[in-house]
């Protein structure tokens, strides 16, 4: 089964659980609404390919792994969207949360995803009848989204009067690329798996240059959400700090950068192109082409 | 060291993980002010007495699951207070998170504390050594909080246009309590650990009606927050449908009814001991010799 289909099967599965006896109609169709369809599903992507990479690509204990990461990812979508935060009203092409279901629905539906995340590695683990890899996947879990480093440690720089703007980005995008390499690693066994933390928090970095460049030079019908928000907010934004064909070159050496942090492993070669082909789909065609 | 000790050490422990190197200052106060000082701790103490009932007295892992139960409390108790939920300014006798500190923080606080949640359960399995129970206590805290029928899913029947008041109610309150007393077996190493779930809800429901009481009957200064609320949000309550006395005498029964549902264990008897003087502290002794 190709990773995509594992990942949606999964992620499904998760939501199906959470719709039980006694769910409560509205929050069930508001956490289906920020999970399904996704966007590129990037960091369970990265998750199953470090764990194939370590030899173990079947695990239940990995796909668990992978859809507790892509469940915090979009938690962090929906409450970042608030209006209390970016106000936004769309969202990989739909109305955002909040916007369809009510303020309060999207701060409930955001809680009940994180906790769903964990619900999800703990059923994987089961099913792989690998119990002992539970507590340290919990742990990287909760490192990548928690304080003092995960992502609503990142958010939370928006609201200090002054902002370490390294310690900014490395918590809000990189700590779950982070997550999602470190996570692969553990659910596959690796007793070394913080040896993959490197690796994701380059890639982090990598993707957080795209998405200042979409920002940028994208355009909102191909984002599914508006553009030039950075510039509008007032945040920091790498393709207006370097130009863009500054960025697009910056976004190539950081993803040199990680590829070459990948630690030895069964399956180096493959994953290195894999990430090589990947990153490809960070950007547009049309805007690799400026930095030619 | 006796049970209040061991709950607010294992706290201040998460929260000082949580305010490592590179967390935004601003964050780690705001949940520092939701968790410290705290309340009654009555659901921690609750999982505390069921894992030593269990025979299980002093297991980090013990520690971790109670500490775990706390902060979703505290991270529950912080978004229902919320502008978009009950707006409340007052909690503990403090001001709210988000009067404090505002709205995104709050938001933020609640979500980094559902994940230390998970961390210090996490943290306590691994400092114990007994891995194999990580497991089974993170799916245990997940159905606590999450959907179809955790806190998240309780707060969201308020959402609904038509809520089905009993699973409201069980939801809402009787599922961390229920998620109390089966984490405390499950971290206690029972395998059985779902026994204890029927003894949880019973005693939830009959919090909750104590809880209804002291919204009625109770006064702000006692409270650490406004009464009254119930009426005004034209939310359920028993004491405003059943009378005063009608309500005392349910909470009664119910707290009789919770221990008989205890199941068998070593320490049975010193349990319900235990329970039966707890719930004295439910209702203020005034309140209590309404009934008599």
């Amino acid at each position: 089964m190709d990773p995509s289909t594992r990942i949606e099967r999964t992620l499904a599965q998760a939501l199906d659980r959470g719709e039980g006896p006694g769910s409560p109609p509205l929050l069930a169709a508001a956490m289906r609404h920020a999970v399904m369809p996704g966007g590129a599903r990037i960091r369970p992507k990265l998750t199953l390919a470090v764990a194939a990479a370590c030899g173990e690509p079947l695990s239940p204990a990995v796909d668990g792994a992978a859809a507790g990461i892509e469940l915090l990812h979009c938690a962090s979508l929906i409450h970042d969207d608030l209006p209390c935060f970016d106000n936004a009203d769309m969202r990989r092409g739909k109305p955002s949360v909040h916007k369809k279901f009510g303020e309060r629905l999207a701060v409930l539906a955001g809680d009940a995803l994180i906790v769903m995340a964990f619900d999800a590695v703990a059923h994987g683990v089961a099913a792989a009848e690998t119990p002992e890899r539970a507590g340290p996947l919990m742990a990287v879990l909760a490192q990548s989204v928690g304080a003092p480093m995960g992502i609503a440690a990142g958010q939370a720089w928006e609201c200090e009067p002054r902002a370490e703007l390294s310690a900014y980005q490395q918590a809000k995008t990189g700590s779950l690329f982070a997550g999602a390499t470190v996570a692969g690693a553990a659910a596959a066994g690796q007793a070394n798996h913080e040896a993959w933390r490197g690796f994701g928090e380059r890639l982090g970095e990598a993707y957080q240059v795209a998405d200042d460049i979409r920002d940028v030079a994208g355009n909102a019908e191909d984002e599914g959400k508006p553009v030039g928000q950075d510039g509008a907010l007032g945040r920091p934004n790498a393709a207006m700090t370097l130009g863009l064909r500054g960025a697009v070159q910056r976004l190539t050496r950081l993803v040199d950068g990680a590829t070459a942090e990948i630690p030895a492993c069964p399956g180096r070669t493959a994953l290195v192109a894999s990430v090589e082909q990947q990153a490809q789909a960070f950007l547009p065609k049309a805007i690799w082409a400026l930095a030619d």
